[in-house]
């Protein structure tokens, strides 16, 4: 099934089950108010919610409207936890020639992964306030699984069995603060604003075999200010999400409503282009010899969508607008 | 005033108001259910649970009954963020030697802070289940803020307004695991297990001048397994807690109930001890050539109080015993 969150007075919305098509949608908030609270007793409230997409998909559920992406905010507006992956080495391989830091330690072993801000989310169509262009505003195009409560020590297989529901995420990174934060040892802070998220999040068996091996095996197709981007395939990560969720639980079990992100999606086909500017920059360096591309500008737009063979979009469209903060 | 969370059905648990001697407390579900819906709409709420506080205090509360700090969870057990400090340069000095990384830069003029995991706190007397003893079990004593939301650039006098709560947290780490993840640029992750907190949060003017200036300035008694182990002051913070909350909120807004840390108390005086076992360790290799203090084993307990100068500890105590997991 589909699921998808209105804009409401409460902060974490409203919840809906949203047509196969993204065409209707329908009130859910009498089964869980919000796709927060649905996910804290999924068990319980999971039937009712397929049988309300059932009723939807067959065109007999009563209430049913027009789905409208720009009424929504992120799936989850807020969660308690948000850790994101950085799963496709040939991205990160490519960002450490670009941030000129050291090899990571067993960076093909055991993922790296930052723990991430999930007190406010963005949605679909939500402009980005950020407070300077100098500061690298970039896009990162990524894929990720929101899971229900997973044990400490959960194996890569048990933690798989977690996954609830798949999303599609905007990580908007902050290029001038990363490498300081990075040398410093804690992390991103400051250079991770924000995160949005598409509309729409499913259920793994709305993708089919797209899902397959804990990867989304789909294109995502990255347009900035209309002119493409990159379309490189989510089946090229290099550890499925049970790895990176295990990863995550080694040391503590895990809330329900994690969300757990692949980090950029990349290729090592130069042809698939990117999903984020850093990346195509570090690219122009190599085989060009020098840097043609900056960052993004006030006003700039990106677009994101992941497509399958048939040219469906299942997360829908998540297409923004960066604006000066305060304005 | 005073506010507790007893456990309960709600992964939130139950709010209750505590009286000032910490001997008594009551209900304050029906002004709200929860300590995070009440930071969610403190400015509706507080006054009501400032009104039942005050006749807690006077004895003509009814339905008070003897506050029991083994019933609780921490005072928000989860909550949509948690960003931690090193405020304390004398701990973040020592700490490079121990983990004998490059100096971070800026260090004495822009704070470090990473993003904690906050969907699954530990209350003051729950046991800390853990995987592994050979994981280098450290504790940190430390002072916190929960804020109300925090507008993208504001400023460090206008964030130090936006307290609402104050919190003493005893942030578990895990040695091993940290130098590798502080090299690999994206932070803490493995290393910070489920973060503990004392029982009692309180409003600031509970201190009186022990809240001045930013800073908690209450010496935080630590006891690891009985015997003493420190008792700094936190008062010798180098950045106050305006200046954290600006640094997390530069790039981002922060939503209600985001809690910030100090980073472990410590101070230049040696004789004043340590909160965690870490920067004993590297003291004892300055000062004496080589360790002799081992990290924690299953079975250790440690407790820690903030005190006054009258002896009184206005968050309670929070008094915990490390566990194997899964036992």
């Amino acid at each position: 099934m589909k699921l998808a969150t209105l804009r409401s007075t409460s902060p974490d919305g409203r919840l809906i089950v949203v047509s196969r098509d993204l065409r209707k949608a329908v009130d859910a908030a009498a089964i869980a108010p919000s796709l927060r609270q649905a996910i804290e007793q999924w068990d319980l409230v999971a039937p009712a919610l397929q049988a309300l997409s059932d009723r939807l998909n067959t065109g007999d559920a009563s209430g049913a409207f027009d789905f409208d992406t720009t009424a929504c905010a992120a799936p989850l507006p807020r969660c308690f936890q948000w850790c994101d992956a950085s799963a496709f080495l040939n991205h990160g391989r490519l960002m450490e020639r670009a941030f000129k830091t050291e090899p990571i330690p067993d960076f093909d072993t055991i993922p790296v992964m930052y723990q991430g801000a999930s007190d406010d989310f963005l949605g679909p169509h939500d402009d980005v306030p950020l407070p300077d262009e100098s500061l690298g505003i970039d896009f990162e195009g990524e894929f990720g699984v929101v899971v229900d409560h997973v044990e400490m020590g959960a194996s890569p297989l048990a933690a798989l069995e977690r996954v609830l529901l798949l999303v599609q995420i905007n990580d908007w990174s902050l290029r001038a603060l990363g490498p300081r934060e990075m040398k410093s040892g804690f992390g991103f802070l400051q250079a991770k604003p924000s995160t949005s998220f598409a509309p729409v999040a499913i259920t793994p068996d709305e993708l089919g075999a797209d899902w397959r091996g804990g990867r989304v095996r789909l294109d995502l197709h990255v347009q900035w200010n209309d002119a493409w981007f990159g379309q490189p395939n989510g089946g090229e990560m290099n550890f499925d999400f049970g790895e990176l969720i295990a990863h995550a639980a080694r040391t503590r079990r895990l809330g329900a409503g994690t969300i757990i992100g692949s980090g950029t999606v990349s290729n090592a086909n130069r042809a698939a282009g990117s999903a984020c500017i850093a990346e195509r920059r570090v690219i122009e360096m190599l085989d060009q010899g020098d840097i043609k591309t900056a960052f993004m500008r006030f006003g700039d737009r990106v677009r994101m969508e992941a497509r399958n063979a048939e040219g469906i979009a299942p997360f829908g469209v998540v297409d923004q607008r960066v604006v000066r903060a305060g304005l």
